[in-house]
């Protein structure tokens, strides 16, 4: 699936409640299930470790929504094939 | 662009150094770009922001790629077309 597919998607299941709860409170919300994909890194559990790499992605689309940016546009825009410091393909930035 | 197609393109732009970098150093990065997403929220510089979402993007696949864990199969087994809680679509879930 397309990346702004899975952000249509995410607009069709959540926009309702992602624009009444308003950018602040959905950050606050996508900061907290980084937190939680950082406890799931410290385990061998794939499920839950998949599980919350979903709601990352996801609460990023949502966020992405109610601020009306196009998240495919803007990670193209910046990474499409290159990196956007040294301009290679692999990056060669030095350490 | 698919979201698996954008999670190559990263292994192939960055694969060598984020495995040399590490899990949990990567993920302080993504913190950090999400910290970084925070302050843009509070500017109105479009440009700013939409960088900021690519690069969060960028390291949530830098890291899928160092946990071997399939970001749009990950996304997609929970969120294809109905909220995984209510199971309804839109999101019928109580406030």
């Amino acid at each position: 699936m397309h990346i702004n597919e899975f952000q249509e998607m995410m607009r069709r299941l959540y926009f309702h409640r992602d624009s009444e709860r308003g950018v602040e409170k959905t950050f606050e919300w996508l900061v907290e299930e980084v937190a939680e994909l950082g406890e799931a890194l410290k385990t061998s559990n794939r499920k839950a470790l998949e599980n919350e790499f979903a709601d990352v992605i996801a609460w990023l689309a949502s966020l992405a929504n109610i601020t009306n940016v196009d998240l495919e546009e803007a990670a193209l825009g910046k990474y499409e094939n290159k990196c956007p410091k040294c301009k290679n393909a692999p990056c060669q930035c030095p350490f």
